[in-house]
């Protein structure tokens, strides 16, 4: 895995208060997992609210957690007075997104001044048994003059 | 636009009935919009529990409403007996995602016997200004013995 | 349909001296056909050396001709001076590429400073029948300093 | 890396045969590399007929190679008497396609009897360096009865 020097020697603070103040992780209950430049981990414990139609984890659940972990991973590599945005994602859907949590793996494919390219794995845990659920790619703007 | 023929005649109550049973829905405030077959829309009044960092709807909220309505725009068209996963989707994130509420609105593409191919566009209202937040593309499959 | 207003003067120009300089387009025998701000449509006659194994045109040449026409649909609308790359793009192909020749319709969807996002559809011809072979999202990056 | 068991013992012959009819690998000048079970590695050496307006490989053309090593991988992997369609695909232009050659490595993520789950990763190679040209994600589908 490729190893990123943060430009922001704040990252860590700085990707935990922009995640604290997005109101819909709390909603669904997604808390931080592990944490490393250009890596960020988002955890989904389950929970009755969160399923589609049999059962599972809503796919809108799956690629949040995704999308949120890709974007996070992406901060983790910007310079201090920019913010992320989103511009574009794409997720395939592998398996039934079962178990007693999900695990979201976003990483850091190839960053850049405007754009930074990350994928995220998402992954349902059972006990000691994993299920790979989703996969997809991300492109995340770097803007200036917007706090995150 | 295209005029599709349901090969369920039941298909309204079929579609009503398996979003009452999507939780997620409830958890997000997701309403049904118009329906006709092949066209799905879904609409998201703004909440305060929704939102990202900046107070726009996170976009996992816009690609969750955006998947639910692409996917009851391919279940209306399926046949009695068989379900709707969705295999992949892409969605490109327009415009901030702003307004009183967000409305999702999904069209068949192209039906199959096995994929169903989708699109789905989001945009935000205020009043009577609409604002387009997203543009998406979705693969349905069409499950048989998965009851929807 | 969504009328934009170029703002170099010599956008036509501009768009076809750029064509021109594509040998790829030369190998595969891709025509311009419609060409409007926003909106440029490429036309690919079928021939031999362009199949698959199955003797449709091969996926590669569908989305070649989906993602130059979206190229340059986002140019026409680029300022003096730019010059446009494709960032990433989604196809999917909905019926097997066959015809006399293809023609893919790029679009602009959503002018940006940096960021043009555009979609394409590629349709199959044979006589009057047309055959819809693939849909696709783009999204075109504007660069200072590239000489287009 | 995950390791597949070929259902087909004449998978690698499968595998040469089908792309050996595709024509538009030899108009390109597409070879193959490495092979094995999920796993196809294609080459394209540079040649001035593959160029965009900049002089890079046309995107076109990793896009091509990229979905052409993704198919295969899928259809090495699958039983007698089937073939492979590509039914959707994503990519992300990392960088400019630049080099004596590109190499595309398609790798199955996820094996299935109806969809095959494939990524691919595009390098441009100049003597030792290596550059990551683009990364994408693919849906196979599996057809009984369509020689390949």
């Amino acid at each position: 895995m490729t190893v990123y020097e943060p430009r922001d020697p704040d990252w860590e603070a700085r990707v935990r208060a922009s995640f604290a103040r997005q109101a819909f992780m709390t909603t669904l209950g997604v808390e931080i997992g592990d944490l490393a430049p250009g890596a960020v981990d988002l955890v989904l414990p389950y929970s009755s609210g969160l399923t589609q139609q049999h059962g599972f984890f809503h796919a809108g659940t799956t690629s949040t957690i995704a999308d949120s972990a890709a974007g996070y991973a992406a901060l983790s590599l910007y310079p201090k007075g920019t913010g992320v945005l989103t511009t574009e994602f794409k997720v395939n859907l592998l398996n039934p997104a079962k178990g007693e949590r999900l695990v979201a793996r976003g990483r850091v494919v190839k960053p850049g001044r405007t754009l930074t390219i990350c994928k995220a794995d998402v992954v349902g845990i059972d006990g000691t048994r994993e299920t790979h659920v989703a996969t997809g790619l991300f492109s995340m703007i770097c803007l200036e003059g917007l706090e995150d």
